[in-house]
């Protein structure tokens, strides 16, 4: 887990001299090095990844870069990030089942994972942007953030076991303190890294002005970097999640940590209502169709997650939170205590989506669904409707009845005018 | 930190040849270990604990046991715990200045500690028991608990600082895992060893058939395992504290975990307020003004307590939470923000505090307060007082104004019959 002076990057040439004897990466591809087909397609900003095929089959090879080039320099990051992401995916494909990559090879010195090649998959924001559809893409979600968030907390997990897990990855420091900057500070200031579309300054200003409103964003944060409750992906978006017209797949744990409930599926339903409010931009005549489906997802994902929380909670309750012997064991209907616990998920969930929302249009780290937008005036326009229902969100996350309710919002504000 | 086999118990007799040649002890005591006066005077029950004494002066040696004879048989427990206690001090020690006795000498393997001998303090408890009052004990209680809560999160810590803290604290597994089991799940049903005053059944039944009661309980040991806003003592009760007649320190910090800021000050207020049931039985004339002195004492703790986080508030605010950058730098005044902290660590205090009221009349552990009562007739009617308020706090945590009103609750409850 500490830094090490052996590490080496592959390159395409490189690679097959290098993983060639490995036989848990030969069996898959094929015994003949020599024979590989490398392609590299990464994008270069934090990791190389590599597309490896041979007679046997095709891998991707996964390895971290000591640096990430965000902001023209090099921005530097560390290696460990490879051992979360290899333990991350472990926990993943355990605790949700085929909701991750297959891992078949971890090497911690040259932070390198070999893992399942995804084909046909393409990034789902790219399918969002394209206006394409995807079958069971909701179920795939609600089920994937329900299976995580239960499994592993302590309503399933010993508190020793978890305790060693919580551990484990308070090491990983560095990444997770991005998150902590980027999405809960900096989008409610002047902070040096962030921009915004030009003509947003009148919304922008509002929302900086808005003192409660940064009050709650930082109260999110204490529970964010103060929560443990179950592991969390960490950087659930749209950009991490693979999918082809009926399949999906969670991808890029590497900013995994032990954090609240609510946080994967907050950020999620954010980067869902994002795609919804740059549609306009988009489509055409399939622009209501399109819009309806992406709500539709939404719903989906929210009531599928409440029903697969409910049924791990009546089946799976092996932790030390809410016993059976002190509830079922006692004749008492523990189904109170499994809405109250929902409620509060359901509460730092919408918080976190508002603030999801507002940080990919005034922090650092822009989406392709807006930025993709060239037209300034447009751009503005839409991001305008999607910070204000982040702000609407952000405060009344306490309120909020249901999904259905949060899309019903989003359809008020994707008809206002706010510049 | 891992279990050692040249772990060996100290004696009496043992103990100069042992210590004798440790430069940090000798300087403390004297250079003729043979000239020592040693006497145990722990319980036995979890650690050996020795008085040595010499020309120089004299020193606490506390040594971990590896088992607790709590219940006729032992319990096995890590002689690692003494490592946590250790580092537990020495971040006291640097939070809050003047707090806990100083530590002269840590030995891991032998799991022991060297601390300064606190003369003439007694532990708090018997003084409480005894009807003697403490001068500017609430004002000491008060800043430990905000300096301890304040400078142990990332209002104050730096996040990464803050993270390699949660997760050396993380390995702390065994004795946290008593409180998790005794404190927020036992009391609530029949649990194998619990135990309670002949003659409560009445309230007892009445509790364990309250469900919503039960779920609050179990929300807050949610919060209570899974949540590092601070490092907590873990154990700050009447029996963690010596006192002279006007000087305290805080002791025994062997349950130590990064939890809620709410924890140790709503541990404490439940064992005043057991204090402040339990006095009719140990007091005659003086009975009132003690009772009176004792609430003075929660009162004072709550407005102490406030005053010194506000002012850390002000003048200490390094970390990552509410930065002065979001706030005063924009023109914002930050207090709304420290009012919501504030009023979130009330929240959690006062559901903390009445499930230790619960506990001690209801599990395993029972503080002498009520124990010392040998007519079970009296001491099952203050108890049940004790109880049935513990209720209404976990209960109106949240509507709770101040600890003044808290203080009013108990006078009220002081005047009921509920057998």
């Amino acid at each position: 887990m500490s830094e090490n002076t052996k590490y080496k990057p592959l390159t395409v040439e490189s690679l097959p001299a290098s993983l060639g004897k490995i036989p848990e990466i030969a069996s898959c591809i094929g015994a003949d090095a020599s024979a590989w087909n490398v392609k590299e397609v990464g994008d270069g900003n934090l990791n190389l990844v590599f597309i490896v095929s041979g007679e046997s089959g095709s891998l991707i090879i996964k390895q971290a870069l000591p640096y990430v080039r965000l902001v023209g320099d090099s921005w530097p990051l560390p290696l460990y990030r490879a051992y979360y992401e290899y333990h991350a995916l472990t926990r993943q494909a355990s605790r949700a089942p085929d909701s991750v990559p297959a891992i078949k090879y971890f090497n911690e010195q040259q932070a390198l994972i070999a893992m399942e090649f995804l084909e046909p998959h393409v990034i789902l924001r790219r399918k969002l942007i394209l206006g394409e559809t995807v079958a069971g893409l909701a179920k795939f979600l609600g089920v994937f953030c329900a299976q995580t968030a239960f499994r592993g907390s302590e309503l399933s997990m010993s508190s020793t076991t978890k305790k060693a897990d919580v551990a484990l990855f308070a090491g990983n420091v560095e990444i997770p303190a991005i998150t902590e900057a980027l999405v809960f500070t900096d989008p409610y200031y002047k902070a040096e890294m962030n921009n915004h579309t030009q003509g947003l300054d009148p919304v922008v200003d509002q929302l900086r002005a808005d003192v409660a409103l940064k009050v709650k964003a930082q109260r999110m944060l204490q529970r964010f970097a103060s929560n443990t409750q179950t592991m969390v992906h960490g950087d659930l978006h749209s950009g991490s999640i693979m999918s082809t017209e009926t399949q999906s797949r969670v991808i890029d744990p590497e900013f995994v940590q032990y954090g609240p409930m609510g946080f994967d599926i907050g950020m999620l339903f954010a980067n869902f209502l994002m795609a919804y409010f740059s549609q306009p931009a988009h489509r055409g005549d399939d622009l209501d169709d399109y819009q309806n489906w992406i709500l539709g997802v939404i719903e989906e994902i929210g009531e599928t997650f409440s029903a697969e929380f409910k049924q791990l909670w009546a089946s799976e309750r092996t932790g030390m939170l809410y016993p059976v012997a002190l509830f079922e064991e006692q004749g008492h209907d523990s189904t109170p205590a499994c809405d109250a616990v929902l409620s509060e998920i359901w509460q730092d969930a919408w918080a976190f989506c508002g603030i999801e929302m507002h940080r990919r249009c005034l922090s650092l780290a822009h989406n392709a669904d807006f930025e993709d937008i060239e037209d300034t005036r447009i751009r503005a326009s839409l991001e305008a409707r999607n910070l204000m229902m982040g702000a609407e969100l952000v405060h009344c996350a306490n309120e909020l009845k249901s999904t259905r309710a949060v899309c019903e919002l989003a359809r008020r504000y994707n008809c206002k005018d706010f510049l």
